[in-house]
């Protein structure tokens, strides 16, 4: 059982009949249609540039105001995106401020790195300024994730605006993960701004485009963007030409693709998070992404029976700096939330 | 000028008319058909396993006797494999020992990885033995590139056969960088063997592919691949998912594609040593891959002036670990093999 106490990779890529998985961060529901016209005519086969494909940086620059295709590299997912700013930026020893509960990779990628991560702890998903405010002090990097990975939970525009002046007066870089700005259910995304911030984000939730691995990253200070290349050109090269086309024909889906999308995965909220109340689970109305992250009896008990005896998938909340808890994601079927719920239920119902 | 000093990032990804490269590394000759045979059809979205898909671990577990599939990595080109196992394996302050002339990335990668690069100097391109043991002794792991991007030179089969033997005795990590393996002239490949050996390898010269960034990595040491897997589930997650079943439809490409290309590199080769030696630039004969090395007259004011009045894309010496040389890919058509020797002939008539 130990293995399923470890990290989320033993899951990743698990697919089986009569598995319900509320684990992997994925999407269930397909990509653009035109994500995949492109490829039957698709020849090209030599190496891009390592900056990234130019018209893909071009379109992007039109979702950012201000930019320019200049200001964005094009790499293997947000997860590379992250790996290489904070590997480009970084000195060892750099204190890295994290809010609690966080992304899973977010401790592990500081660490490799040689820095060292520092925490805030949220209340009710929500960033304490004043807990910030002190903290931050001692740290050269800050990651901010909202809508964020576990919690579900966005920050208000006001306490990123703070972080925001905050940051700038301490010349201390932010890394804004944004990843999930476009499944939000209560507002806009608000994007934090500056030469200080450097902006993730990636085509794997808003175009369902996981595993073809295309993230970014958009700075507007060009010093960064270069040491970046600067690095990627020896640690990977140029991002999967192939990936990156069909990326930038996602860029062209019209606006009804993700609006029919942020309905579908609205419904899917108010069902996970209306059932896990019934069973009388303590959690936090999630207003972004597609993760839940209930309080749960004996997480490390349970994740693992879930998995061998009722063939649920869940998170270890441990994963995410939330011992307390346990993580579901809900990208899936309605049928399927509503058995996934049946079958916790269930163990719920036989635990002492 | 100065920017074509740096390092070869600049050059990477440049295409134009009349534009004559003998700069970036990669086939111009196009993978195997049934690569892009599959992309009318292909439909997958999702997250793959970090490891890497199954079929295609499995197929090339088939090339390695002894293997298992569970022995391999899939990575974002031979580059991301590098770059894993270094962080995976290294300790700050460990010594990596390269044989000189090196591949450009080598350093970096050794440093970026705060390990520390040591050198031994090669003779006419061969692992100097003597040297290479004093040298050796301080270090923990070793690159071993043959082969040699960029010298074409290949390692005697004694020559690794020792090396293997004085490693293992040191317990001393052999990385095997063989992504030039199946680009030999003159023998069959010598594979580096043994659990104190992790061997690199790609699709990209063999399949024409580089672009795509499939590359993988090879160690019967499981401990060394779990390192590699729990790390990659960090920073890049799985890689591309098409890119790897287009390299699993590559594995499957019959074996006349690649005598037919090792005929065609074969002729260039002849093609660009002989007009280079009638330039009477002294040069080492390439036994493999598709690079020379010759001596050239102040090759930092040459690879930009070569550019910029020639229109001739070559790569300084120096990035490699050889500045009195310049590199050479003959990676092109046997006629603009023959018009960039023309345009070098015309730029080294005009030097004083």
């Amino acid at each position: 059982m130990q293995d399923f106490l470890k990290d989320p990779s033993i899951f990743i890529g698990v697919q089986g009949k009569n598995i319900i998985s509320f684990g992997s961060g994925q999407p269930d529901l397909a990509p653009p249609e035109q994500v995949f016209k492109i490829l039957p005519e698709y020849r090209q086969f030599k190496y891009g540039l390592i900056q990234g494909q130019k018209n893909l940086r071009q379109a992007l620059s039109k979702q950012y105001a201000g930019s320019n295709a200049d200001n964005f590299v094009i790499t293997n997912g947000a997860s590379e995106a992250l790996d290489l700013i904070l590997r480009a930026i970084g000195k060892p020893g750099d204190k890295v401020l994290l809010h609690k509960p966080y992304y899973y990779s977010y401790p592990p990628l500081v660490e490799k790195n040689y820095l060292e991560p520092d925490y805030t702890e949220k209340i009710e998903g929500k960033i304490d300024i004043e807990d910030f405010e002190k903290k931050v002090k001692d740290c050269k990097i800050v990651i901010i994730n909202s809508p964020s990975n576990p919690t579900g939970r966005i920050q208000e525009i006001s306490t990123l605006k703070q972080i925001e002046k905050i940051c700038k007066d301490l010349n201390i870089t932010i890394i804004s993960d944004e990843v999930y700005k476009d499944l939000i259910y209560e507002r806009e995304n608000y994007m934090m701004q500056g030469n200080h911030v450097v902006t993730i984000n990636s085509f794997s939730k808003t175009f369902a485009m996981c595993g073809f691995r295309v993230g970014y990253l958009y700075s507007n200070d060009q010093s960064i963007v270069e040491k970046v290349i600067g690095l990627k050109t020896h640690t990977s090269m140029n991002t999967s030409i192939i990936a990156q086309e069909m990326a930038f024909e996602a860029t062209k889906a019209p606006v009804e693709y993700q609006k029919k999308q942020l309905k579908i995965w609205k419904q899917r909220r108010d069902l996970i998070y209306n059932g896990l109340l019934e069973l009388e689970l303590e959690l936090w109305k999630p207003e972004g992404a597609f993760y839940v992250l209930p309080k749960f009896p004996n997480p490390r008990k349970a994740v693992p029976e879930l998995f061998k005896k009722h063939k649920v998938i869940t998170y270890l909340g441990d994963w995410f700096g939330a011992p307390e808890r346990i993580r579901l994601s809900y990208a899936l079927e309605q049928e399927k939330i509503e058995e996934g719920l049946k079958r916790i239920s269930a163990y719920l119902k036989n635990q002492p």
